[in-house]
């Protein structure tokens, strides 16, 4: 992939003149009525014979952009070919929006006249990138020249080639007095005297060789017109007359590292008192750094840190009447105390907050809110803007309700109400007071609830000032639903796997994560819990469960977390059959979590995210392969990122041993076919020497989960 | 599928405020770069809830229409959702290009926020149609109000929809005023007040209905609230506030029939003559209209009709230098005698020609003709406008080549020299001038080496003018290049059916064919052979070499033509190993055929035209489905239509009998599962008792290659 930028092309912006949009051209052809109008007057463009179709990645026609992060590739490929025979030029032309210049990378035909090129993203924010097309004269004429061979007609191929050639040093000797007079006095001019030397030098080998094709003699015409290094002088300074643009131009949305992999925890403050009863603060949550960065998380995401409502509280267990002392629900926001941009008095101030995020940083932690955007009955928002609430016709608000759950102490916002701007700004403002504080990730909640316009418009605006901030979308709902969040700008996604368990589910919905269209803008966070989702095989499961699906979670996805201590701790209660809810749910009530327990996961965890942290392949999702296995109950799959490849093979059986042969596709491992070599358990410690593609697999639910296997470097053999 | 039309909704234009258009509401955005515009100057619609995506079927992003034949149905799919919980309401909105008002019809939801609606074209010309969506806040209430159970909650719901309802009839009283502002003297009164009636009595009902909720004691409230007859009367009065409407508008491309069915068959009309040797004329080709006819075909094609170019003639055999008396390629067009609106002196005259149209129309033959636009040395083009060639500095014109053919007897157009639009004007002048004397249907000779910005303007020129113009592209080259013509206007395209033979090749193209999107432009027409192409059995093949591949071009596309008489008699000596071109092809010569041939393939040819004629299923190509056999030399594939069922069995191998079991998708063909149902060989007149999918077939291949079996009506199961 790499091969397309090792040709030599100038990686200056290109001065020639404008290309052409054809599709701007259609369109105003189809304004006009007249169908006698002259041809050129109706937009009709005679001399435009490249076609540019199908450029690819490209999210709905371009409305939305692509997602990388910094330092990844976009491989960018468009179907681009002309009428007859000619041959054809093809760039790749890209810049970061808030450069002016676009640099050019010249396209690879594939064959089928599908073209490819790619570029790295170096820097976050918005890049642009579209694909320019031009019947290439002068290789037109070189590929026909070697095919001539009478006499004659070699004579006058001769003389046409040295007109292209002279047109070319022509066009090169304008572009540079158009450049001299563009540039002002801040130009680097040692730097343009430099490259004025060398179109000197190299219009001089043009004019030569122009002069030896109109002079040569018949029998050594050939010899002196096929010279493939003058030729791409030639073609680097020749216009590119007709040159059709692919449009619009098409953008990636480039964000930090952080929003391609990381580790999240969640954790509740007000839990973190070191004795059992007390309401936690910030300060207790200090206490609590060391234990979750040792553990190798990145972000420590905490639930609404905001004043608690206190009318039509929640008691426990979601008690529509709370009891006296009961603390309520962090997502019921506002009270007397203030709303989204205060903090809950009994979490400690702005200042606590402040150091609590100063210190997390220290140890190389993030700290990530959760924006609710909605109301306790008591928020202050309810007296002061009755007009962002939608009121019934006997004075009351209509709680909020997420089918089949049901909200009473929260009242939802009316982002469609007649002061919608006023809303908006206020929200938008809510987010901007935090990132003023230090904040950079914030986990949305429910964002499905509120119109996609208002995500898009706010996440853009923050974007647009603070490009390093990163969403979470909370979108668990339906599909279609989550990936437009995604689009509309949404760095990361929640997803189905908290409900995906068996091989076929596994392997079904992570092949699609990782190689569908949908990839270029849907991130995948993967949790095996949540405070609202205690799942299938957890509810009543044993540390063996535990494991599988942090195992899964960690080594499927380059993003993951878990609700902690509720995980290491493995709080496995239900509150009852039909709900995925915890019995005393730390959402209603405060908890006293025993870190210390001799059966805490905790050294599960920390082993495996920093399998994750030495490991590249773990980092990013789009190499995941799964490879066959005889037993449905072993899940075997690879992750590779240059010379770096880890194999995991997974016992999905949490009660019994299970055997047998993985059958590798050693080619998308870059292994030879025959060979042996030797894996590493990085779990366990343990090297296991293999042979070939197929090997032979035990896996003791006891003993632990999954083989995390590291592969040996590939060997020649090209990495898919 | 028709289920989506029996749905009762007003057919009338929607009188409803003009619906947001989502995407050019962000453009808007986009141009302006403060960060701090005012949020509704910046164009951002924070009332806009409702969210319409990927409405397919649709041709790069709208930039082409897709293609129907009159009569057919075009099944529109689109996402829409809006975030939250309400309901909302989808329609498909289309029109003739002609008409002002647009139709609409509600869509169904499919799941998965997956709406569909399907709409019948039932003229030629250019259709739009469009998606538009908007939250039902009658639809939300009601299903909302179905949930409530407290008496005091359910009068506060019900007073919620008592406004609603209200609403709705405010809307159709303020609609019925605007009405009969606009309407003019030309209107039907009596409809206009029979729909006023209506429009009354429906007002009442809501009135009552609103009132009724206001009043109800809460024990009677949901029974007066839950009618859904009332609730769909309101729904259809209601406004639709901040509907959504999918841009840009799509387009379907009409035609007429022939464009989706017919048999071609391509004739040189010079090799007519009763007697050896003489050339043929007009007159000559009279008596062959009741053969071409009597056969079945739809289609008489002539290569070039025009003068033949005297200078540079090609000879026998396509020899550099014609002989004396050598007659010269038809495609080698234009002398003193004219161009491309004169007519070959030796074929008779355009009074001739007009007879020969007319006198095929009576027979419902259409004449096709070949527009090749190149020119011979002695064009009168070639003095008149030498701007509209290419000349070389030794003043001569490059010939045209097509690798690996060379054509010295051609000199090719130059599309876009300084002339252009005085070449496009005379060229869209040609097709005029034969569309004037009666031809519709037109066979373009190598549209791949002239611009695809030409054909675009010339085809939409003259589909605005004669929108029952056929144009059939002769493009084998590179998919893109076909596919790329196929959008911009070409009703149909030859297809590599040419070189597909084994069953694995067979199945793969006519899948693609029928089943990719790009079934939506593309419309295969499949040759067998033509004056260009012997090709791969039929070079030394007889009888049943050419029979299978008649009924293979015959069954499997709807579409297909031959090149006779060779092909009926068989004319099967390739000039040598490396081309594919006949021995003494009549390209360069005249040809005299025996059409009494005895072992004429003239009456197998009949037969099958005829059962393509007498069933439907033969004459689309998208019902296509292939079924398993365990033969590989046995291929089974199946067309249906509304209740007519076929089935081909065919024998791929030419010299031995094969036999083995089909295993029929019996749900796809409507069939029972274990059934006894009788199939009827239409080639033969045999019947078959079969039973249940699997079925046993031999074919002899000196009997014939295939069976061609009606299947009985489906009985009760839904054809897919």
């Amino acid at each position: 992939m790499a091969a397309e930028e090792s040709t030599v092309w100038p990686k200056a912006p290109p001065s020639n003149p404008p290309v052409q949009e054809a599709s701007e051209r259609r369109k105003s052809h189809l304004r006009r009525p007249a169908a006698r109008a002259s041809l050129a007057d109706a937009g009709w463009a005679g001399h435009v014979r490249a076609v540019v179709e199908n450029v690819q990645p490209c999210v709905d026609a371009g409305r939305f952009p692509i997602k990388r992060a910094v330092g990844e590739q976009v491989t960018v490929e468009a179907d681009c070919f002309a009428d007859g025979h000619d041959h054809l030029s093809c760039v790749l032309q890209y810049r970061h929006e808030n450069d002016a210049a676009w640099s050019e990378l010249p396209m690879l035909e594939l064959g089928n006249d599908r073209w490819r090129a790619a570029f790295t993203v170096d820097r976050i924010g918005v890049w642009r990138y579209a694909v320019t097309a031009w019947v290439d004269a002068l290789g037109s004429w070189y590929a026909e020249f070697a095919r001539r061979a009478e006499d004659a007609d070699l004579a006058v191929a001769a003389r046409m080639g040295a007109d292209l050639i002279d047109a070319a040093a022509d066009n090169s000797a304008a572009e540079q007095r158009a450049q001299k007079r563009r540039r002002g006095e801040e130009q680097d001019r040692r730097r343009e005297e430099e490259l004025g030397r060398v179109r000197d030098e190299e219009r001089g080998r043009m004019r030569a060789w122009a002069k030896a094709l109109r002079q040569g003699s018949a029998d050594r015409l050939k010899a002196i017109a096929l010279n493939p290094k003058l030729l791409d002088i030639a073609r680097r300074h020749a216009a590119r007359p007709n040159a059709v643009r692919s449009a619009p131009d098409l953008r990636v949305s480039v964000e930090r590292e952080r929003a391609r992999f990381g580790a999240w925890y969640e954790l509740f403050p007000r839990s973190t008192a070191a004795e059992a009863g007390r309401h936690g603060t910030f300060r207790d949550t200090l206490g609590w750094l060391d234990y979750v960065a040792d553990m190798g998380f990145d972000v420590l995401y905490l639930p609404p840190i905001h004043p608690i409502g206190e009318q039509h509280r929640k008691g426990r267990n979601n008690a529509v009447q709370a009891a006296t002392g009961d603390v309520g629900s962090p997502w019921g926001i506002g009270s007397a105390a203030g709303g989204h941009t205060a903090i809950h008095p009994e979490l400690g101030t702005l200042e606590d907050f402040r150091r609590l995020l100063e210190a997390a940083r220290r140890r190389g932690l993030e700290i990530a809110l959760d924006m609710a955007f909605q109301a306790a009955p008591d928020h202050p928002f309810v007296k002061a803007h009755p007009e962002w609430f939608r009121w019934r016709p006997d004075g009351t608000v209509q709680y909020a309700e997420n089918p089949p759950k049901k909200y009473q102490d929260i009242y939802p916002l009316s982002f469609d109400g007649p002061d919608w701007h006023g809303l908006w700004q206020e929200l938008l403002g809510v987010f901007r007071f935090w990132i003023g504080q230090g904040v950079r990730i914030f986990r949305v909640d429910n964002p499905h609830t509120k119109p996609f316009v208002f995500w898009e418009w706010v996440i853009a605006e923050i974007k647009r000032s603070h490009p390093d901030t990163i969403f979470l979308a909370e979108a668990f709902t339906r599909p279609r639903i989550m990936h437009r969040l995604a689009k509309l700008g949404f760095s990361q996604s929640y997803t189905y796997f908290t409900w995906r368990y068996n091989r076929r589910e596994l392997t079904d919905y992570f092949t699609e994560l990782a190689q569908s269209p949908a990839r270029e803008y849907f991130r995948p966070n993967c949790w095996p819990n949540t405070p609202d989702i205690l799942s299938g095989p957890l509810r009543h499961g044993g540390r063996p469960e535990f494991s599988l699906r942090l195992v899964l979670a960690a080594t499927l996805a380059a993003n993951y977390g878990i609700y902690g201590p509720a995980f290491e701790l493995m709080e496995n209660r239900p509150r009852d059959d039909a709900s995925e809810e915890y019995l005393n749910s730390e959402k209603y009530e405060l908890r006293h979590w025993d870190l210390q327990r001799p059966d805490s996961l905790a050294p599960l965890i920390t082993r495996i995210n920093h399998i994750r942290r030495a490991n590249p392949a773990l980092q990013s999702d789009w190499s995941l392969r799964f490879h066959a296995t005889d037993n449905d109950q072993l899940l075997c799959y690879s992750k590779t990122a240059g010379s770096n490849g880890v194999l995991m093979v997974v016992n999905l059986d949490t009660r019994f041993t299970q055997s047998g042969w993985v059958d590798l596709d050693l080619a998308a491992l870059g292994l030879a076919a025959d060979a042996a070599y030797e894996v590493h358990d990085l779990l366990t410690g343990a090297r296991y020497t293999w042979r070939g593609a197929r090997n032979f697999v035990r896996l003791d639910p006891r003993a632990g989960p999954a083989h995390i296997l590291q592969l040996p470097a590939p060997s020649g053999v090209t990495v898919r």
